[in-house]
């Protein structure tokens, strides 16, 4: 079995579930509880915080712990609306989000914000003085992803928090869900003031996320309660979870390296695919600057991304149509769209994701099972 | 160790464990992924959900799988809210609730809604006439808890019920947290349209909860994004909490039987600490009928709780101050006060709360522990 859809979800590493077990067998009490296995578990928690802040070079108490980067997401962007929504009602994000920050923002529209969806480059990208034309007195958040979910293109987040540190009064999102692990991430250094991340993208748990809040910002709740993770999100902590993650982030940071590997690999197959089918359209960019290694997006204009998919699933590799989070919608994919793909292209693209356990024989064996499926597709599709 | 917090939290179930690590090995995909990986996980999602709607007495399509029992309390009634806000803004519930409930409804008190907090009786307990007479045209949410978390009292839900199934335009919210599994719940008979559940409340994982919501009601999300759980809750869907979740709601489910013995242990722990120590007094309603059987709160006036729990530690017996949620807070319980108690009462009161795995002997040496403790705490304070 050959998975290639690691952008979607990754197989939990044993190494966590090791982690979650213990805990669950030996740490269940509830961190609020003023005793010790109270106690303990709230240390697990602490010990969980630092060791994900260290992988982001933050500080502790800027760690949040959320369900998952979706929670993120739509806490760092409904959290500011709500906490400045006296400083401004004007937001700033882009065409090619994914759809738990872009829902978010429409969310929000409806309840009268105003919302500045900025274009993007055939490539995907958004420019950072787009950006900066787009901001306003009101302007209280801007929202840009660092790598793209269905094309893997890197946006110009550094660039756009050099500008946006003469604007104090702006918080920017980014949501760094497909680029942890795999990019370098500095929310410090670039002047990022929230960062969402999501466990099960880098063989962590399901069920359990990261929101780097910068020191000294408040948001108001999405979850308010208990009062837990400082106010910025109550109800009782998912220890194994958080453990877990805590686990998978130290791995994910060990096992950076192995990504320069797939940039080597993910070009060896746009070449052999290209050279060797006739029609494909390589989305997005996949450059080892421009773009994140580990994702690549093909699109076969006059097929289904669906029937690609089911195909590659006949010849024992799982890939993906669009983004999970989307793919049950017959829809041509919103990002291809916002890229300037026509829509009997964007239809029928589907996009190969890599994580630390794919290997170069895994590639190589997708590029064959599209060298071998595709022009019988392509034939039935002429009515062959 | 004797483990008197279950109320705060419980012990995984080795059964639940087992069910989440299989998951985790084996059902590692995105439910939403196209692709034979995905569907196994979205099946087993579905048979988590169709045995959850079984041990509720409902349709599967009316469960919604949520991060725990504070977001579904903030869906519940943050979803009503947003969602009819045309239709009204005035919102009524108890002053007795968890601070899930409470808290959600002062942020939409922030946000312009009107708030009828209810008053109770000295028991605790809301009158279901006095929901009544605070309903107003303009009401849309009635939200009230079925067992209170800090004294077990249970609420008029099944009357409350009966009297809003005249209004079909106010939606009726029930935080069963601390009733599943414990106490009768049949949330179609009784006229409930959303109705909270915990799973680490009753041995599931921790991170995962329901939302049951009556068939046709829509609700506006809190987390926007992919449209997973049919619009009502975005988000890749946590698969192995989910299905150790629905592991622990059928367990609880053929465990119900125990939680009679419960009330018989609870009425002989009662009679024993108050005929051997001078002062104490008993919260909320401690009968079979008006009571949950597995949680007990007593107070001793002129004590301080955390006190009270440190010294129990220290005889190897773990119970709760007050609730989990706001234990690390110094203020008299909120509900102890909505009850009528004094702040010197309230400051001293402890909770007892039980599970399927306490023994009698556990609750025995609880009661020996406190007669030995007490005295000595009384004496110390007194300046003896």
């Amino acid at each position: 079995m050959i998975y290639l859809d690691n952008s979607a979800t990754t197989r939990t590493d044993p190494e966590v579930i090791r982690v979650m077990v213990d805990v669950m067998e030996k740490v269940y009490g509830n961190p609020s509880s003023l005793h010790g296995i109270g106690a303990k578990a709230h240390r697990l928690v602490e010990e969980a915080r630092e060791a994900v802040a260290r992988t982001l070079g933050v500080r502790p108490r800027e760690i949040v712990f959320t369900s998952g980067g979706t929670e993120s997401n739509n806490l760092a962007i409904k959290g500011v609306a709500e906490q400045f929504v006296n400083r401004g009602r004007h937001l700033i994000t882009t065409e090619v989000e994914h759809p738990s920050v872009y829902q978010a923002f429409r969310q929000l529209e409806e309840r009268g914000w105003r919302v500045t969806y900025l274009p993007v480059d055939r490539l995907g990208r958004v420019s950072a003085e787009d950006v900066e034309r787009a901001l306003t007195d009101d302007t209280v958040l801007v929202s840009v992803m660092h790598v793209n979910n269905e094309v893997g293109t890197v946006q110009p987040v550094e660039e756009i928090g050099r500008i946006l540190k003469s604007r104090p009064k702006v918080v920017f999102h980014v949501d760094a869900v497909q680029a942890f692990g795999k990019v370098e991430l500095n929310p410090t250094r670039w002047g990022v003031d929230l960062l969402s991340l999501s466990g099960h993208k880098f063989h962590g748990p399901k069920g359990v996320g990261v929101l780097y809040v910068r020191e000294s910002l408040r948001l108001n709740p999405l979850l308010a309660g208990g009062g837990q993770e400082d106010g910025f999100r109550s109800g009782t902590e998912n220890v194994p979870g958080i453990a877990g993650l805590a686990k998978a982030a130290i791995l994910a940071q060990q096992r950076r390296e192995k990504a320069r590997k797939w940039q080597r690999w993910k070009e060896e197959l746009i070449q052999e695919v290209t050279s060797r089918l006739e029609g494909v359209v390589v989305n997005g960019d996949t450059t080892a600057e421009g773009g994140a290694p580990h994702i690549l997006s093909l699109a076969f204009p006059g097929l289904k991304s669906e029937v690609i998919v089911h195909a590659l699933e006949r010849e024992n590799v799982f890939v993906s149509s669009k983004s999970a989070c989307s793919s049950k919608k017959e829809t041509p994919s919103r990002v291809l769209t916002a890229m300037g793909l026509d829509d009997r292209t964007a239809i029928g693209a589907i996009r190969i994701s890599m994580s630390h356990e794919t290997l170069e024989s895994d590639i190589q064996q997708c590029a064959r099972a599209l060298i071998r499926v595709i022009p019988e597709l392509q034939r039935v599709m002429k009515g062959g």
